[in-house]
């Protein structure tokens, strides 16, 4: 069951713009990172989420897409996200935050995977920009943005051969992804 | 579904020590970590587990355990991990790990909870003996370990009151967890 989860839960770069995403669903999706663990259960993360329409668009501008697709300048009209969750550092609890803030995305992404969604964990924003855009107070640091929606696209994985980990799309559209193979993850079992 | 598995998923730190873990079962638990993203698909996390009782022991005194438990020395013989998973930097593929931890970490915990088992990610481990107790090479560098085994212990989270995010066991031994609210989590929903 969650590997079926985990194998659905791929990195979507392009969604059906057409069904939308609801501040309730978000709310659903960020309210489970309550039962995550949290180093020294300090609870740092907090998160700003955005499902309309106008203020996706100002977001999508501040973002880059999938660096190894070199002449795609990411999800067109049509096929942007619907809604985008952005993980943020509250600094006036701590400046440190161990591993929450993987822990909070992969928790976010299944879950939306779980009701027929998908998403992207981006790391190329610009983080004032967004802030800005979120109105977000000083103490807060964007971490990470996930963009979210009905994927359409399918991506598959591939068994890594070599060492070019680059993904890539095919002539229909496919998105290739090679990943390692279990027994090269695994270096040492006792 | 996620949501009782994300609920079930505590980080535990008694265990029922006789019931053990097998070698197939971290392999299965890791293996779930090929289907998780990683920042740019580098994917330079790599994994040594142990589930030999002579190993875990050794592993087992290079650990501090629940901070905040200041009169608890850790898990007593009988309810210590039957497993551990250390999940390893490797920097000969790359420096930059991005959350690819945290989402690692997390999905090998929700793979055991499905099966009925149960862990903590510590960060308190002196890595340099765990180190050389897996006999690591000097280009894998241990980012968490985590403890795995049957729970022998019961977790509740509660609602955070205040600020004092500290856990703490009562006179049953029942571990309580506060946990901020959701509302308090979402700064900004557009």
């Amino acid at each position: 069951m969650l590997t079926e989860l985990a194998r659905k839960n791929r990195s979507y770069r392009r969604y059906d713009e057409r069904v939308r995403i609801t501040p309730r669903q978000l709310e659903r999706w960020i309210g489970l990172t309550r039962f995550c663990a949290s180093g020294r259960n300090m609870q740092p993360l907090k998160y700003a989420a955005t499902a309309d329409a106008i203020v996706n668009e100002q977001i999508f501008g501040q973002l880059a897409w999938a660096g190894y697709l070199t002449d795609w300048k990411g999800p067109a009209a049509g096929e942007r996200p619907a809604a985008y969750i952005a993980i943020l550092l509250d600094r006036s609890i701590s400046g440190q935050y161990y591993c929450d803030d993987g822990i909070a995305a992969q928790t976010i992404l299944l879950g939306a995977v779980e009701e027929g969604y998908g998403g992207c964990i981006l790391g190329s924003v610009n983080r004032s920009r967004v802030s800005e855009i979120l109105e977000l107070p000083g103490h807060l640091e964007i971490l990470w943005v996930i963009a979210l929606g009905k994927p359409a696209e399918t991506v598959v994985i591939e068994e890594l051969a070599g060492t070019d980990i680059r993904y890539w799309r095919d002539a229909e559209g496919v998105h290739h992804v090679p990943k390692r193979p279990t027994d090269e993850l695994i270096v040492c079992m006792k």
